[in-house]
């Protein structure tokens, strides 16, 4: 690591030559396998954009000029010289390096990133503020080809393109998004890919050619003769230049003179100006390189091998994915959508066996929605998995398409709650309250793997939109009930008989309620324990029946306090007129950082010891149990 | 009336001929503005589409063959000639006929709109359905160039372009979405438009040449000499065809012939087709041909002379217009964001005065507030002007993008509450439970003109996000007084001190809250009333000491309970442990209908009398003054 200790900052970097620059290109390859071989993380994206992040700090001068990375988990090579590469051994550690650009860590990092095509509409803001304020800078939005399938990044481009305004849109290119690219924007790329000075052949040039009024046969056999210079006249990136922006490109985003190149000529030039740089994912670690979908977002492993240092408990993830193929033998309309994610939302061996069942619509889960609700409304059963977080964007298609017409799509809300080492753009700690706000919906959330297949075994008996959310990682390892039955819809689970209190949980909140009232029987307490399974309807029967034998509640669950499960249970209170002293525990008004997740339910005092110590400070009187018979008979 | 008066079905438009489908057309623009300005509707973008909707009626066979219409508002002509002609009369009031497609309505609406965008997707999922099933119809959705540019329909082009189903798209390309359109697409259809073999000038295309590696300007000066090839070599709706798209067009969406013929043709087409039709918004009523903006969407008006029967008292909307212009004035960094609503959301003053200040970004809900973000993080104070309805779509970018990073952006969510005719699709009834869930957000709703004003003077005191709800129509007519004054953050207003009962309104709430208050009076109670002001943060205080010194609170909102302001009381109460009798008052769980805004809130219960039998039903004590001071007594 000669090269890199020395890069301390961009400007260390200005003063190397070529063949420097394409030595240090591979010790900072060496130091992210190293990194994400430890801490996990987001490895093929990043080892294809070494070269192009070098490039991009070599021609421009960060933080003047600004860099912003859409998705934001290409930005490693990117912290590592700037100033951040002692830090990259606490990537996505708590307290650590975060794994996406972040405003608060570096000045490098103008635009916080995570969720994907955000970065030309946030580079337009710039650019507009710039030009008000008569500063001069250039501005550099860094977008992959995945990304730009999302309506977003079309919504800016279109603007963008329009506003003539100096901007640099650098689509980087590599040939997948974390699935396979899907769309016909994909083949369009490809096609420019496979040939720089792409054309119609002959055929296509004469069939279109007949297709105008006026034109008609004669000339489009003349045509046939022009074909060489047909050939030159259908310009690459034609699309792009319709959006008005000027194209360069294809570029070979590894090659380090070109890159420089190209991007010190579009430094100079005015208006809008997309670039199109072709990278590999993976690029220098053949593992990666061979399976990048596998080492998109990845776990630690082992460096030899590339296997992923797993655990043997299986996911979630991989419940729900069996779930689908073995429920797609016997129900024909079963179909499945996916955004970008078949991989990461278990569909993988779905789509392989059904494929024509199978949907990855791109990174495009307003459309993936849209899409879902006119297929049942045609009559089959679709099944949208997209990530708690993500599932955001769709938050309109889901009120406006699928709740209004109370259509059965069912959603498979994965990675819910929080997520750990991904961070605030990635928590999935929302989704309980924008989804019981919806009229006609059905939201559950499972407590274990069991309750996860009786719940989408559920969700296929009912008529309307359905969302169980579930959280990332493995469950609790225990085996799947057969034959596989629907729960009763709106029922919770009675776990155990208690009297001091009442705790009630909601999918991972039931399990960290189990630990609680283990703990509290340590204590000397008897503690009740429910499993809600339903959000939406609420078990009001059983709730009726905490309430009034109990004077205290405690609710648990992993989605911000504001509007959610507690939030519900208090209404439910509030509408049945019951009073009992409650207590709420969850997700506090704040955006949460990233971390293991068990780190983090301690920093929120979400961890048993914490919220038992909550119990005591809020109620002391429970601190003698001998005062508890004298309460409970004051109290009726 | 002689022919329309024998549609009753599409059928009967297949034995007309061209010369009755003409005469029909203008009997329908007749019954168009005589209903329209009777009822209030979407006037111009009907009168631009009785000509294309009579011609896919002719060509296609509803029910059977699907018609899905982006957006909805131009199906008053379809639902003329599907059976509803009757109705028309009743059209958007209480019980009648919807302003949109609604399937309940008829089977010749087959997905119900209302938002933008969506028809491509839903098209393809019934297109999906279909193939599966191996049934055979047609699927055609008509879409507005303004839709178009919505990322979503982006999204499902894209898709659309590589599934290769059989899926007619119709652009209809009226020149203007709502506000005049904008954008990149926008130049390029008027391009189309404007020269059908639409062709870069000699010098754009040596220009190009000359990019392209290896060609060089040898070839490119050769090139000028073949003018009039390249002329057609440039063939029109290239960007759709890159999308994968047949595209036919332009057609004259007024002239029945071609329309009729390039619709049997489009029929007999395999895979993804777009057909460009252009088409006048208003056509036949000069009125609203000279003024599509104001005739998009309209209350009752005068024909003879076009002007819109209008109230005196300004609506909120205004109010937020002249503030924005007075401000400009003195704040050189305030910017404006519309998305396609520059009218509607009171800007055209705003960017009349200041253009550089302006953006009007399309139907770009998602790219309009992370364009606001990225103002924002450069020093600029972004206000994002947009209905309450249609900020769903940002949910995610209001989340990740602006207040994550505590982003200073201003959101006027217009038309927040129930919108009353428009109906299901625009009611603005989940802004308040989606709003407060978001760390860092500051939500604030008025209950009259004068505190609108002093509340967007206090969002620009603040460094975080802030969003001010509002309904549509006018104010109560009050003053605004002067000079301009912030309100204390997180502090309610206690109008009135009583002693039965308190009542706590947010926006509308309020007003209902101050009849509520009066009409509990004539019956012999005294109750306070205070205003909440802020949704977030809450006044603990006032609540507090409402809940101290009355046994009896009742919060009124019109937003869904489910996580509303009454729920964000609850929790309030809980956190603090006061213990008072509430009753919520607000849109219950369910998809309200449309109708006039006071018929909604009587249907709903929310109307003073209403809510005052709820107050008795559910505290029957309270009937019987004499023992109110028993029942307190034996509360301390």
């Amino acid at each position: 690591m000669t090269i890199l200790n020395s890069i301390n900052s961009p400007q260390d970097i200005k003063g190397l030559d070529l063949p420097a620059m394409a030595s240090l290109a591979e010790e900072i390859r060496e130091l992210l396998i190293n990194s994400v071989s430890q801490c996990g993380g987001h490895l093929a994206a990043n080892l294809g954009v070494v070269e192009l992040t070098l490039a991009l700090h070599y021609v421009f001068d960060s933080p003047q000029d600004k860099l912003i990375w859409d998705v934001g988990h290409q930005s490693y090579v990117h912290k590592i010289i700037t100033g951040r590469r002692e830090q990259m051994k606490t990537l996505r550690q708590f307290g650590g390096l975060s794994g996406f650009p972040k405003v608060e860590e570096s000045p490098h990092d103008v635009f916080n990133t995570g969720h994907s095509s955000t970065s030309i509409s946030a580079a337009l803001g710039l650019a507009v503020a710039r030009d008000m304020k008569n500063e001069d800078y250039s501005i550099i939005a860094v977008i992959g080809d995945g990304a730009l399938t999302g309506g977003m990044a079309f919504e800016a481009l279109n603007h963008a393109g329009n506003e003539d305004r100096d901007l640099i849109v650098i689509l980087n290119d590599n040939e997948m998004s974390i699935s396979q690219n899907v769309g016909a924007l994909s083949a369009y790329l490809n096609r420019l890919r496979t040939d720089p000075s792409y054309f119609r052949t002959k055929e296509d040039v004469e069939t279109i050619l007949k297709r105008i009024p006026g034109i008609g046969p004669n000339i489009a056999r003349a045509a046939g003769r022009f074909k060489d210079l047909v050939k030159y006249l259908m310009v690459p990136g034609v699309f792009f230049e319709e959006l008005g922006f000027t194209y360069i490109g294809p570029v070979n985003g590894h090659n380090l003179e070109e890159l420089i190149g190209v991007l010190k000529n579009a430094r100079r030039m005015k208006g809008p100006v997309l670039i199109h740089a072709i990278t590999e994912k993976g690029r220098g670690y053949e593992p990666a390189r061979r399976d990048p979908g596998l080492f998109h977002g990845v776990g630690p492993f082992n460096i030899e091998t590339g296997i992923p240092i797993k655990k043997a408990i299986r996911s979630y993830t991989e419940v729900f994915g069996d779930f689908m193929v073995e429920k797609g033998k016997t129900v024909p309309t079963l179909v499945a959508i996916s955004a970008a994610m078949t991989l990461g939302t278990g569909l993988a061996e779905f789509a392989k066996c059904y494929p024509d069942r199978f949907f990855d619509v791109g990174i495009c889960e307003q459309h993936a929605v849209t899409l879902a609700a006119g297929m049942a409304q045609a009559g089959l059963r679709p099944v949208v998995a997209i990530y708690s977080t993500f599932l955001q964007r769709a938050y309109d298609q889901i009120v406006h398409d699928v709740a209004l017409q109370n259509l059965p799509v069912i959603f498979a809300v994965d990675r819910a709650g929080l997520v750990g080492e991904d961070g605030p753009t990635h928590h999935g700690v929302f989704d309980l309250s924008y989804l019981r706000s919806i009229p006609n919906m059905t939201v559950m959330a499972p407590s274990n793997e069991n309750e996860l297949v009786q719940m989408f075994t559920t969700a296929l008996t009912l008529n309307g939109p359905v969302a169980i959310r579930y959280p990332r990682g493995v469950g609790l390892g225990i085996t799947v009930t057969e034959p596989w039955q629907p729960l009763p819809v709106g029922q919770g689970n009675l776990i155990q008989q208690g009297k001091d209190l009442a705790v009630i949980g909601i999918g991972r909140g039931t399990n960290i309620g189990r630990e609680l009232v283990e703990l509290l029987a340590q204590h000397g307490w008897t503690a009740s324990l429910a499993d809600a399974r339903y959000l939406k309807p609420l078990d009001r029967k059983l709730l009726s029946q905490l309430a009034c034998s109990h004077r205290y509640l405690v609710t648990i669950e992993d989605n911000v306090l504001a509007g959610g499960f507690g939030s519900a249970v208090l209404e439910a209170l509030q509408e049945e007129q019951l009073q009992v002293d409650l207590l709420r525990i969850g997700i506090p008004d704040e955006f949460v950082e990233h971390g293991k997740v068990d780190i983090l339910f301690e920093y929120l005092d979400m961890r048993p010891e914490a919220i038992m110590d909550t119990i005591i400070n809020r109620w002391p009187e429970l601190v003698q149990p001998q005062s508890w018979e004298l309460l409970k008979f004051g109290k009726s």
